[in-house]
């Protein structure tokens, strides 16, 4: 078994105890432990603040631009042995190659981003001079300045990869050192790009800190200057966001929790049409990547009741050939889900959507999947459900199962699409399939308070589409309510969340001199 | 004495209880009456959810422009009785104007804005179209549109008609309803500025409500939809920021809190030269300008050690000159603070700093004071005090006197003045005073992080300044950490806090058509 390290003050140092346990997906086996108990977490955070920080921000753009972009090209000369890992998750190539190659890809997207469109400066710009004196002597403008702090970035098990590296990215090039601390049950993939990046020597001493295990009292010792950035359930985003030092000190926190995502069918598309056959695809594409283990992943599919059946059909046909195992078999298309915990709850969520649904396909309590020792693994085959009363269900709304499940149901009308697709109290992407534009802006506008990103489908449009569930760099990433309530990424947008935007005033001249170009 | 009634659901409703006592701050006779006991504070959220939302989502953003440069016109024509009633709370004639000409002034500029540089539309872009697949059929791109709950603004008792119509202006302009809850203290004239709206009938139905008294059970009922506005303490602030139902929703909460800023002498500036003449007049300025109840006003005075005495000196002779007593009274400069618990705090905060400092001006005692009556008002003469030693004094940094007292911290170098600025653990404005560039740059650079805004002055800037203690709708207002994190206004900046960013993405094509100007 691997010991995973913890990467503190310049040191990598195990915890004081055996720890917590990291299981391999496919077959239940014991591969790694990992423990924080001994860290001194005031010491990390004041390391990062005295010794990370002050060398990023004595940096401009560009060339924290380059730092990303040599992570990224460090990194890549390791992919063999990150998708080795990414395996022991039960990640299927495709799966892992969104985590890692798309984790690598954020980082180069905002590396290329630093270099093209940032200025050769420590700080940014934002707006012009506004005069704010007849005479002209006194003006008013608005800088970003990189806050002083440490982001404190908290991952989900999901993307171990992506997650860290998606955070990472936009946090150094605003000047931020980071402290990252994985989720345990995947922590081995973060560990080890942690690991390749710091004996490579690329990171400059304090601008990357590992915590394998749990936060211990770091955030008893968190400033105004230091940010969180969580990504994870909607339970433990409460705590971080009641913490009473964050609370207190007002630490910004930037969450991305659950949600309930949507898919909508519009009334207009026929079964058999080019739009019926894309959203079929896309709703099995959702269930089964990385077995459902995706915030973004649709849960719940909205159908015009007369199209219920033909979605149903058609979409049963495409679940019926979807085979489930050991990613590294050839023909596989769906490996299982992370460990006991995960499977157990998936399995917990469908006995509590019982109430109100009927399963149309799959049996959640299957033990039979393909490849030698899947018997130990943590396995699920794809579970479509149908709500038999959409009007007065209501755990469908609720209950997030972070796993190969979506939940059909019917609805009557405009209205009711809108009603139904709200009703999730705030998602980070909703999907709509239509042609007819009337629809499209009713949706668009109806859907648009309680999302962070809407993808309004057409059949010229879908061939060419990133995906509902795939978050790009250049776009917003978060959404309202049961979603979090934070913003991530966002190309330029990610920066902001790092710095703090002050007003200045004085005469013009000397705000000109201040706001040129310059390393603070 | 006079009932402050609310506005609730369409209603003028008076509280079923005698409530809250207001008392007259000269004279201390009792003068109003409120409380909001009995009031139904779901059906006042229903009501703007469902009758102020959709009325103001249907109007373009020059139609709501207007709606604000209307509201900026009927409150114009009762100056006279607003003026009036603001001598109940203790203001002088020009503290008067800060506060109602203050509020208007930002109707109008928000009026302005949104006819001039808001386009006919209900929503907003955010940058342009991004290109996301190569052969060009799906793209992103970014716009904001209104959120669909109600505004909730809670209003610090010092500025009752700025603090009131700032938060609305932007809020109304961005398409969202409000709940007015004023400071008991000085409710008397928001209560009043509302009545004057809602009996011209300048006011769409649902799109302005008044709570007059406390809060009651309304955070209980708010959603992802809603939005916190909050000025005032930062007790208050933290209990808003962990209520359980804003945690759990991910309410949006904006806070703005207490802080201590800071003014800062260059080491360069010599007695007598015209900078230090304007420091020591804007020192005056913010001391005696509403008794010091001001959340940007100066609390702790940088000077290098070898101008304190110079400084001391120039001041406390200004100080003899301020006449103090019923702001009605030809020559008077300042009057009293709000209420006898404000006087009291006032009182226990100067000594809770007796230990560190020492009073180099004033009685915090004294009892007489210009005018008939005064005897029983709320009273106390401007207080200069200095930390004996600036080293180690703590209590400065962290007790917000809310009066007119300043403290003077004397400095030995530039790295101590901006280590003693930055122990106010976050502030809303610091000024800094010098002819030094780089003084000027390493204070800007140093202090930003810590601030929302900063007044870097000179002797060409100094006459045409608006005020270190004055906030210009133009620019961003709020601090982070002790000054609660959070940001105002700005220009067109302050709409976003009452919007939602949403990524689209499709055919870019659909994306034009969508986000052509309409309204939603």
């Amino acid at each position: 078994m691997i010991t995973l390290k913890n990467y503190a003050c310049g040191e990598w140092t195990a915890g004081d105890e055996e720890g917590r346990v990291l299981h391999h997906a496919v077959t239940g086996e014991k591969i790694a432990t990992c423990s924080s108990r001994g860290l001194d977490f005031a010491a990390m955070l004041a390391w990062g603040r005295t010794k990370g920080g002050p060398t990023l921000r004595a940096m401009h753009f560009p060339e924290r631009a380059a730092l990303l972009k040599t992570m990224a090209a460090t990194l890549n000369e390791n992919l063999e042995e990150l998708h080795h890992i990414a395996a022991s998750y039960g990640a299927t190539r495709h799966d892992a190659m969104l985590d890692i190659e798309g984790g690598i890809g954020a980082l180069g997207f905002f590396g290329s981003m630093g270099a093209k469109k940032l200025p050769p400066s420590g700080f940014l710009t934002d707006g012009e001079s506004i005069p704010l004196s007849k005479p002209g002597h006194f003006a008013g403008r608005h800088i970003y300045v990189p806050l002083e702090g440490v982001a404190i970035q908290v991952n989900a098990y999901n993307f171990p990869a992506w997650g860290m590296l998606e955070k990472l990215a936009p946090s150094l090039l605003a000047g931020m050192p980071s402290i990252v601390k994985p989720a345990t049950p995947t922590a081995w993939l973060a560990f080890r790009m942690v690991q390749i990046l710091i004996d490579s020597g690329v990171m400059p001493p304090g601008t990357l800190q590992l915590i394998c295990g749990s936060v211990g009292d770091l955030f008893d010792h968190l400033t105004c200057q230091d940010v969180i950035s969580f990504t994870g359930s909607a339970s433990t985003g409460e705590k971080i966001r009641s913490h009473p030092r964050v609370v207190r000190n007002a630490v910004r926190v930037n969450i991305e929790a659950d949600s309930l995502n949507a898919i909508v069918l519009g009334p207009d598309v026929a079964p058999g049409s080019p739009d019926m056959e894309h959203f079929t695809e896309e709703v099995l594409r959702e269930m089964t990547i990385k077995a459902g283990q995706k915030c973004t992943a649709i849960r719940r599919v909205l159908v015009p009741a007369d199209k219920e059946q033909a979605l149903i059909d058609a979409l049963v046909e495409k679940l019926r050939s979807v085979r489930v195992g050991d990613p590294q078999r050839e023909g596989v298309r769906m490996g299982p889900l992370v460990d006991r915990a995960a499977l157990e709850s998936a399995r917990r969520g469908i006995e509590q959507l019982g109430g109100e649904t009927e399963v149309v396909f799959g049996d959640p309590h299957k033990t039979e999947f393909e490849g030698e020792g899947t018997e130990g693994g943590f396995f699920m085959e794809p579970i479509l459900l149908r709500a038999t009363n959409p009007d007065t269900a209501q755990a469908v709304h609720d209950i997030e199962i972070f796993g190969p499940v979506a939940t059909i149901l019917a609805y009557r009308d405009v209205d009711e699409a809108l009603r139904l697709a709200r009703r999730g109290g705030g998602s980070l992407v909703a999907s709509v399939y239509s042609e007819d534009e009337d629809f499209i802006r009713e949706m668009t506008f109806g859907l648009a308070p309680y999302h962070g990103r809407l993808m309004m489908m057409s059949a010229t449009a879908a061939p060419e589409s990133t995906g509902h569930g795939v978050v790009m760099p250049h776009l917003v990433h978060g959404g309202p309510g049961r979603a979090g309530g934070g913003e991530e990424l966002g190309g330029p947008r990610s920066l902001h969340h790092y710095m703090q935007r002050i007003a200045l005033q004085g005469d013009p001249a000397r705000l000109d001199r201040l706001c040129a170009p310059a390393s603070s």
